[in-house]
């Protein structure tokens, strides 16, 4: 078969930066921060948004305001890049495309990054916006904890740590290609592992390692959800392109939660990169995934 | 003499870039473009700002509105990273400042970039930027363009082009640390080489390459203002740090100007690195040199 080649910018994009990748084995934490600040580059500007940079619970990160937004209505957003890549910039606008199709407010954060910060750093810095929210008046009700990628692990585990800690949960949580399985095992990292561009199991390892490496063992329910009891977990949002090798992660989620009678939410974008609504604005796929994520959210609005 | 070491951020960005750079001597420009869309990292977001991605004149970039900005103001924006490197995204929030201090709107101009297209290319993409806005009824002293380093070169030779070509000229011109001098000859990229973290005469020269290899001679006017006659040259503010390399080419242009009697603000910051108003929000001495550009420019508007 002849090599598979990207058919949409993110894929361009994820091709670029695995080359570059490719050829300098020792490259830098720091480097590699730069080129996955390039994520940005996927995302058209959402139009009648707003940002500062301010902190939350002691945490940096960027307030998104989309022009009219209920400025109650507040969105966590943890930003993928395998627990030590990604930030607030290259998350920036995706969080500004979903918080103004949703009507609400987002808040990007910068939380502490691994190797230099290990579990449960991150989930920790989560909850202390989570918790600064709360402590200023925010209503549970109107808090939804977003995630793509690991950083939808992370709102997953704040939320399961939420729980157990008696805390008032979020009311809604939403995830865009959750990587969840840190024993790195799922069947389409092999099934899929030549149409997705960005992921391979030799790079979620290096992460899982600089993430959890002498703090956690990887079938730890507090790393990995795929062993956690879902009981009383809040409305879920899972979307996953079917050709990511992390496909089983969103798959077995699902399949968790529906076993734990979650109100789940399976949205698949068929032919779609790894985290595809950051084509928000550029790929007709992904704005109408982000349509979708809206639908749900004011569903959810509305079962209250 | 123990060596330099970064005393802001800026300049530990520059520094970090040209560690990474300097362990991978054969760089593809590719990656040294995503390396410096990390310019961007420098800039705190300018609150009460939308941003739209569009086109003017067939060149794409990104349109700034600072809410409540006059909207028949126009600052074009041609950004720096030396013909080749540098984008829209590197530059938003820069942009974002200047235009929000004076009141305008701002288009950050993704025009194309050297080596593939080499000069006059990045002057005529400018141009047709200009043109666009005069067509759809701007009015020249409306129109200010800015630009930074080697985007200070193209703004220049841009309203020099202008009146080569009897257009009627744009009011005013704003540069920072612009990049001028295709020879590679001043003194301070000798005497400020400890102090600078970015610009070594090497990556000049490359850069310079990139532009003009085979498409004009380092002494042409078109592309080294340094050799042009800047009679009825519009109202001209040059700001640069005195510590950095390229400081001569701001001091050149500057003596430059007098001499054809422009209308010149020199402004030179104290132990600042290469364009160091990208530290806006982020810096006092950034935010100072911001609000004298905005006193600068309103003072221009009085003269009309």
């Amino acid at each position: 078969m002849p090599p598979v080649k990207p058919t949409d910018l993110l894929g361009t994009i994820y091709a670029q930066w695995i080359e570059e990748i490719s050829k300098y084995p020792d490259m830098s934490v720091g480097l590699l921060r730069i080129i996955f600040d390039d994520w940005q580059r996927a995302t058209a500007e959402p139009a009648e948004v707003t940002y500062t940079h301010t902190s939350l619970g002691g945490v940096p990160g960027i307030l998104v305001s989309p022009v009219g937004s209920d400025p109650r209505q507040m969105q966590i957003v943890m930003h993928g890049g395998g627990f030590a890549l990604g930030s607030s910039a290259s998350h920036r606008k995706l969080a500004g495309h979903i918080a103004k199709a949703c009507g609400t407010m987002s808040f990007v954060a910068d939380f502490r990054l691994a190797p230099k910060h290990k579990y449960p750093t991150q989930i920790e810095d989560g909850l202390s916006i989570y918790r600064a929210l709360l402590e200023d008046g925010y209503l549970p009700d109107d808090i939804t904890l977003v995630g793509d990628s690991a950083g939808g692990n992370l709102a997953i585990s704040m939320t399961l740590r939420a729980r157990d800690l008696g805390l008032p949960l979020p009311h809604q949580v939403l995830t865009m290609s959750p990587w969840l399985d840190m024993e790195n095992s799922g069947t389409t990292l092999v099934t899929n592992n030549d149409t997705d561009f960005l992921i391979a199991p030799e790079g979620l390892q290096a992460n899982i390692d600089r993430y959890i490496d002498g703090a956690a063992d990887p079938t730890d329910p507090g790393v990995n959800p795929l062993y956690a009891n879902f009981s009383g977990f809040p409305r879920l949002y899972i979307c996953t392109g079917d050709i990511e090798s992390l496909f089983d992660d969103s798959a077995r989620l699902h399949e968790l939660a529906l076993g734990a009678g979650v109100d789940v939410t399976f949205s698949v974008g068929e032919g779609m990169q790894h985290v595809y609504p950051f084509l928000a604005g550029r790929h007709p796929r992904a704005d109408e995934e982000i349509a979708r994520m809206a639908t749900w959210y004011l569903a959810g609005r509305l079962s209250l």
